[in-house]
């Protein structure tokens, strides 16, 4: 009995990959290519209507669980060791603040108008600013987290790793995809490095064939 | 010693205030008018820097906590009378999985391009397209929460009511203000029948001086 995790290499689904890793949950992977067109093939859709990763399939449970923000929350939930959510309802408040904000806003506003800009206008002509737009808010949201990092660290939430670490990975990484210097992040930078000590990060990135660039 | 809830009439922090009417929980109402840029004032971008509602401040804790999944989880996590949440991890998850799509899809991406088209595009010309958008997520979004309550309810998680349906509430009466017909939308009409049997909601509604177009 395992689950199983679709995923896109280096897509946001590699902070379920990370998570998954770290609490040793036995998983099968099922890789899909978003540049290939497989999130939105019938197969897919099948399993997951609104064609998207990550998806988790978990045994037993009739219809795959979605959104980053609730996979996340599930497994820190259902496996307490490593704890990858703090003590306290406070704390994992302040977890879901963070979850929601990067996945609502810097990845599903910021990064969605610079990739998937058709989901903001059926006008071909708009595009070009509709990206402009997600640079804007992607590179102020950099700045946000870098600030919020350099108070006590290392990890999202000070000295309590959580299932925030790993998304912010993802996200760091982004930044550079989408041209953005990130050279001037240094919390960040810190962050990344930090993340990149831990085994099972390493194991993550090895397996979806992904670097960090730093 | 008491929460202080900042929120617009009828805006998504309606949602908070039923839920800490619900658990009767000691509250300052601090109202604040979207229309009239109350949000975007100097005063308030000191206690909330994102310009947005809902925020709570919590005694005891420096800044407000933002983002209403996680205000919402927080609240339902810290009174356990009455349950807000679902006691297994895998419920938990499904009402993480309801808050993050109506959070950040269908009120993000798809009220957020109808009523807030500048966040997406700094061109004025893209405005008509953006919104003829937002109308299309919005009804996509209508159709699959209806579809989902029809499934056995009347609830979003069944019998077991919980956060994820004071929010309903709030999206069902968005649907009608943005001129979409809501009648056909049978499941989620009796789900707002079922919420207005509700003392809590009831007294939130007149506090807010909001109607609900049934």
């Amino acid at each position: 009995m395992s689950y199983q995790l679709y995923y896109s290499s280096g897509a946001c689904s590699m902070a379920v990959h990370i998570v998954l890793e770290e609490l040793g949950a036995p998983t099968r992977l099922m890789p899909l290519r978003i540049h290939d067109g497989d999130t939105s093939k019938p197969g897919y859709l099948a399993i997951n209507p609104k064609g998207r990763v990550p998806a988790l399939a978990i045994p037993g449970e009739a219809g795959v669980l979605t959104e980053l923000p609730a996979i996340l929350t599930f497994l820190a939930e259902s496996h307490d060791t490593p704890a990858l959510l703090p003590p306290t309802a406070l704390q994992r408040g302040r977890v879901q603040e963070w979850l929601a904000w990067l996945a609502g806003w810097m990845h599903g506003t910021g990064y969605g108008l610079i990739w998937r800009p058709h989901r903001f206008s059926a006008d071909p002509d708009d595009v070009p600013a509709l990206r402009e737009q997600g640079l804007k808010v992607v590179a102020q949201a950099n700045q946000d987290v870098t600030e919020r990092l350099a108070q006590p660290g290392p990890w999202a939430l000070g000295d309590q790793y959580s299932v925030v670490d790993p998304f912010l990975l993802v996200l760091f990484r982004w930044g550079s995809l989408v041209g953005l210097d990130m050279s001037e992040h240094t919390a960040w930078i810190e962050h990344t490095r930090c993340m990149l000590q831990r085994p099972a990060v390493n194991r993550v990135l090895e397996r979806e064939e992904v670097t960090i660039p730093l």
